[in-house]
């Protein structure tokens, strides 16, 4: 498949070799682009097909931590992993976005060969959830880029700016979303889904504002097998604010299949500028 | 101060300087360790406090990410600290720890001067918990040996292993905690009680088994004046499972102060072996 009839999603996260063998090059388009530099989901995504698609990787992501100091220009990078131990079963990666020789982004990736063991969920999807057809998609005008490449149906706690903005006690999104062409849905796709929400201090203060992730974690309950069974199929995902003190906030999140299978938690924290 | 004269938490995450000046050496006491090496989070207040001492640090901690790769020997380790990226008020740091040149524990940590801006608090704490006075100190007979540096008052998901052991339907703790003997509440010590919880899949599962933790983050709702107003008391901390598949779990958390303020947020995903 030539790079053109790739998914832009791929298109967007692919890696070519570097000049020499110690890194990759990659370029974000402006079709992924957020207020300020590319979406936070697809930079993510990005930094793990360069630990999925490196010669030495073992087994399948676990947890990811992806920590954002500073913009990404609109040229090329080059992304440097390094293996930081390989155990039995799992295996520790450190990754880096680079710009002029600045980092500009890092990540923490555990893989697992994972085996068969006791499955429980301690968390309930809501119950008498509205089905995603049922919902008018998110018209995207006046939205950033990236939100474009998604399929949107707000179920709560969407963004409306016709007055009257009312602060909100609680911010809570509720969604049902998809990729928008669909995609099969994989651990860079889910990665990438689990930054999809529009910074919560947005709902809570019924305004917008500077804001951007500083820090995400995301832990991956499934494998390559049961995220096979939900191709193209909306995922309903819930965010929820937390605490915001001193111009950062955080976000818990969780990622669904349908059939109310937990494929994925995530939680973040994020600056804020936001006068009392 | 003489280190013999320090709380026992600070000397155990003390460090000396190396042989050459590019890391700093340290040691955790037999006093501090946990069922296979020491306890997560003096290990991960080891890994804060190298940031926080450096001659180069600037802020406080908003977010820190532990990674666990490897066990730790009982012996001297070197912990190495790489100033990421410096911004105007924000600064990203990564750490490792290493014994024989493998490294055993990774960290990413995010340093900020933060400043004044709009607050609030989406979480709610529960209401009506009994004093910390009014319920007995845990027992901690038969537990590892760090349990003994912490004053554990169990409200609800304790570990209790008098026949019938009975499962549960969710994993849910909840607890007055505080350093025992009493130690002025910090970063340090907060990001070490952040991870004071016995592994969520004792309590559902309602048997020990292999288990420790792989990853933890923890968000900072606070600063070091906020910290100041509650040294020497107990922390209200609640923690629940969220999903257990394939070896791996994962936890949300919180710390609150007595009065009510969400100090800390944080997530973590744990290893676990149970068949079937």
């Amino acid at each position: 498949m030539s790079h053109d009839t790739l998914h832009l999603f791929d298109q967007a996260i692919a890696l070519r070799a570097g000049a020499d063998g110690n890194h990759r090059v990659g370029y974000l388009p402006k079709t992924y682009f957020n207020m300020v530099g590319p979406f936070g989901g697809v930079i993510a995504a990005t930094l793990l097909n360069a630990v999925l698609s490196h010669p030495q990787r073992a087994g399948d992501p676990v947890s990811v931590t992806v920590n954002f100091p500073g913009p990404i220009a609109d040229c090329d990078f080059t992304v440097h992993t390094q293996l930081i131990r390989t155990n039995r079963s799992s295996q520790h990666w450190f990754v880096q976005l680079q710009q002029d020789d600045q980092t500009a982004v890092t990540a923490m990736v555990l893989l697992a060969t994972r085996r068969d063991s006791w499955e429980g969920t301690d968390l309930a999807m809501p119950r008498g959830l509205p089905d995603p057809q049922q919902i008018a998609p998110q018209d995207t005008t006046g939205f950033p880029l990236w939100v474009n490449n998604y399929d949107m149906r707000f179920i709560e706690g969407g963004l409306h700016f016709e007055p009257p903005m009312t602060e909100q006690s609680q911010a809570r999104t509720r969604i049902w979303v998809q990729d928008k062409p669909q995609r099969p849905l994989d651990f860079k796709s889910l990665l990438s889904l689990s930054d999809c929400f529009f910074p919560r201090i947005f709902l809570r203060r019924a305004q917008l504002m500077p804001a951007g992730t500083v820090s995400l974690t995301t832990y991956f309950h499934c494998n390559s097998e049961t995220l096979g069974r939900y191709h193209n199929q909306y995922l309903f995902c819930e965010a929820r604010g937390q605490r915001y003190y001193r111009n950062y906030f955080d976000q818990a999140a969780e990622l669904w299949s349908a059939d109310g299978t937990l494929l994925a938690t995530s939680s973040q924290i994020v600056y804020f500028k936001n006068e009392q």
